[in-house]
């Protein structure tokens, strides 16, 4: 109410010195379905919830991106910006390689899309991104995981959630998580987190997800089977009661 | 209401996190009257609802046409809009050609199109796109069936329906819809699914339907004397009682 | 009065979808005076009623426009931006003559200014253009009519009526129109037509016709003596009582 | 009043259909003093009323302008627009004779500067022009008079007013003006329209008068001994009682 | 106050066909100190009054510019934006003695001054230039004198007051001027025209004034020294009583 | 209050024909602390009063500028608006002295930037400048002092004062100011006067002064020590009691 | 409230001369967590506070940047606008060693950055940056330490302290600091000036801390050993009771 006028543009601050802009985009993210990344020695994992419309071919992820052989995205929010920005991330990841001859670093490519973010907050006549993105993969350093959101900040984690509900998935993930987990525990703990607070009762359709692992360093789609079984190591491990 | 102010252009967000020009112009769709596709094993079809004006020239279809031999679009919404959208999607079409050698994939114009109504979501002193298209056709990979929506979204269907009634005709092809369907049941259930809500009480001077076979890998219009028999299967196999 | 803010530009959608600017701009084509154009086998006619002012020099018509030697145009609504759309037509018909040594088709000329009007509708810093037009001509297909809107949409007629009355003259025009009319009756009819609504009470100098037969295939001007003969015929056959 | 916010730039339409800010443009026009034309078989006249300022150097008229040889004219309205207008058509003039080597036509010179106005009615900052011109000459097709208006309208007359009481001196013309008249008696009647309505009780220094003979078909200032000698006649002719 | 959003912008035209940012910048030119001008056979001569400020270096005048040899400026209202024509005027009198080879006239000065100030009033986003120009000089057509104002007349005049109580000083001017007056002359009665009305009590320091001979056809300051003899012939010979 | 929408832009007049935007900036200088500038026959000085924030490094100046070798800005209102200026006050002041192989002279870099300032106050999308400059230096004409403000105004001055306080200041100056002062007379000139207003009881530390003679023609810092020197001389000579 | 309408773009002054825009981002740094530098003859320091996110990667600092060998970044307010900053910092350094082939001054990156800052206060359709800068190095004039804020101000400091609470700071500093402190009292009394405020009862988590010595004019991280070294030292020598 009191905020009427200095909340029009993402170029005008508000007396308190705020974009509010910036932060009604934040809200964007928080209206998109959960997404998260998990990261441990063997590599990285993401996952998203995804409420499949009706007869939608299913097979089809929409929320999680290939960005580089090594690279995935994984996205909460609106999500035609998440896929526009991935096209960017592709481009760079790409002639990043033609100029150096040796795949991009995950970190490069997440601080590439900050900046991007970041431009979409300085000018008039756009809006900010209303996404927010984990930029995931194994380069030479080791297996990383950062998070863009609409203001241009990036942070790298070694877990994350973001989109609906991702503060009570946080605390849970804080709760859970172990630098030294296997991957095949991260995919677990991931389904439970997802599980936390969906409205889907049982099964794994509302959940996709990719992992990336140091060894083969490429990024695999999990099987519809292996979610199956990690949502029975789940329930067992990380039931909530 | 309460929106006021910051539902005047695309590159503002509500406080909520809501872009209402997108959510409007969706609403543009749904004045549009009723398109649908439907996608089996033999190809796909296309269908529309079209009132045609006094003396109107009847055997021209305003709603469907023909982006390259292989691929067809249907739409629902502000039509000029959508035939705007369909002279880039051949442009695309034939430049793809001129330098792969090859036919353009259907999912690559169904990103080409989620991708241009993106960019009208984002900058100031433009509109979004007041249509959906139903983007269908056979490529090397079989047939399929995209859909694209004023906010830039797109994903993949084996049947959907978009413009006026479309949630009822969606829940309806959900339940008839089985992915063994022979195209002449597709044709059949598509009349029917036209004809749950319109107008017209009888005959089919109200639809127009193209169909893709993944035999001769061309559009074709269905000719009114098919429609007709079509017709006749429909009121036999998915009567509502 | 509810649609105040939304309607102030053709780039904003109203909540319910619509785009007022449009909508207004088609008003200013219904405050025009009524032109009309009929198809028969042997060609077409187009004829608009005017309004002389005091003094205007008569025999010049400001609402008929020849395009190419086979095309012509009729106007109904803001009449100078007719005028400079029938420019780019022109440019654009001898423009295709260059590039493919042939006449250009009716149709490609409708596209064309369609088109125009679409872009008028997407972006600001414009207004919509206020006209509607109809595109008449004979190419190598035959006798065919088109209208464009301020909308940017196109769409092909037998008969047609804009601007002023336009509902009822085509309901008219549907009473008595038949596809097999000589081109003598289509004459006749369109006076008719024009005498419906109009506020003079005798004589024809307040209309204009000009035709397009397949033969000659080239725009004449009807004569005032020619009209006097049709007026005769009119009165006989398509006398309202 | 109710128009409050329509009216606010050319580039918006009114509920109903009209562009405000074109309408207040030819206020504009009548606002400024009156300017007329005649046409007769001998060439034509331009005449306004221009009231000099103290001290003013008064042979020099500021609402006649020279176009070519053979081309005049004459303005109503915010004149520093016509100069503009004007300072365009000698170019265009002088452009069309340097590629066709010959006197360019009145008509083209009037339909260039109509579609000049025209352009200042579609887009966004820019005003319309607040001035209507009379384009008065005589080509190979003989004398000719053409007004174009802030709406970038353009139409021929045979005898013309425009600016303050145009209406009334408009009536005074039709009841007068006859087709046959000498160039004489149009210098004349020119003399007492002016004096119709006009603040002036006497003398003839209120008024410019130029001429374009057919013989000669250059523009020629009308001197004001001349003057004195068309209003005796004028006062015996065209007396209103 | 019903003025309101009308005045906003020199783009924009009250419903009665006004233009209010030019009549605001004419308001400009009436808040500044006087200016006048004046013709005789033997030249011209220019004057102001100037209030110099507390310290300031008194020779220089801030009011009466050289744009060339034989052409001066005086101006009232918005000095910064007289200085800003000044320089134009320069550029473009150089710059036609470079590609004539001859003096330029002080009309066609004038006459470019008059159309930069007509630009300043037509497009967005800039506002009028606020400040009256006159123009005076000695070209082989004599002497002459004009004045330029925001609107984008331009006017000739024998003799002419700009400024703070033009009126009052113009009507003073039309009194005493008389064609076949001395040099000297004019210099006494610009002293009397601007001691009119000034706050200084005596003295000539508030005067500044420049004369062109017709011999010499340069501008040249007139001295304090003359400035005074001048004002004892004022006395003498236009003393209001 | 009653300027309310017309202040809000340096592109509008108000209907009493003020340009407040450009008022409001002349505003901003006198928010700024005390600068002012002297002149004698040996050279100028500039002196401002700088309260030092805690912790600064003492020895900088903010408010004396170099442009030149010999000439210097001091400045009174929106620093980084000053720091700018002089900034393209240098490269002027180089080009200048690359072309013409000479020093530039000090009216010519104040002419510069009293343009510069003009600019601002004519075009949309910018702010005026917010800093008035005292620009003093040495050139062939000897010892010269110009004052530009936020209008594009740029005066001569013998002695000066700008900013918070200037009218009392100026009333000092002018008291005693006599130009056959000598330059140390006018260095203590320049402190009683800045002592004058300010809330320093005592010392040096909150004034800073460089000066100019005609002997090295080169900008020198004046050091605490002489300033130390200069104030006793101040309590002497100029002691308001 | 008062301030309503002329706080909306930071090219709009307020009626008494302020630009509301820059000091509402001055907010924006106030809001940030606590940046401050040292420096004393050894080198310099950097420190901030940071408050990690749950499960975010802990080694990283988000507000201590390094833009050359010789030249850190510390930054309090909206970081992705000092990402920003430095990365253009980080471009202009390298442009400058590849054109002078000597390392660039700590000076001349300030001046740039302030620069840069105050572009963004003048022009419209941006918004000023949200971020005050500490700029800190060791060139060959010894050590120094800068800031820029969102003014385009730029300001030398021995000691300084931006973002949350520093003003209280800053008096903490000015009691403690001298000009002749060992490195290690400089990072001793950071530490305790940090912890003056935070809500961070122990442990030096939330202290990140850089320094650049004298001897290698590098830039180095001070490890979290060092760190609880120095707040050891802290507590002895600063302890506020």
């Amino acid at each position: 109410m009191g905020s009427r006028g200095y909340d029009m543009t993402p170029t005008m601050y508000s007396p308190d010195g705020r974009i509010y802009q910036v932060e009604y985009a934040i809200e964007t993210v928080k209206r998109g379905t959960l997404a998260l990344g998990i990261k441990c020695k063997e590599g990285i994992i993401m996952a998203v919830e995804e409420k499949p419309r009706a007869l939608q071919t299913s097979h089809v992820t929409q929320k999680i991106f290939q960005v580089d052989y090594h690279i995935g995205v994984a996205a909460a929010g609106y999500i035609p910006d998440a896929r526009v920005q991935v096209d960017y991330a592709r481009y760079f990841s790409q002639g990043n390689k033609m100029t150096y001859d040796e795949p991009v670093e995950v970190e490069t490519v997440a601080k590439y899309l900050a900046d991007q973010c970041h431009q979409f907050t300085q000018y008039a006549g756009v809006r900010p991104y209303g996404v927010a993105l984990i930029i995931a993969g194994v380069d030479q350093k080791g297996p990383s995981i950062y998070v863009t959101d609409p203001s241009g900040t990036f942070v790298q984690y070694a877990a994350v959630a973001i989109g609906a509900s991702s503060e009570e998935v946080t605390d849970f993930l804080e709760k859970y998580y172990e630098s030294n987990m296997s991957l095949d525990d991260c995919c677990a703990l991931a389904i439970s987190a997802i599980n936390l607070k969906t409205e889907e009762k049982e099964g794994v359709k509302h959940i996709k997800m990719s992992k990336i692992t140091g060894e083969t360093k490429g990024i695999e789609q999990v099987s519809e089977e292996d979610l199956k079984k990690y949502s029975e190591i789940a329930n067992q491990k990380y039931s909530q009661t």
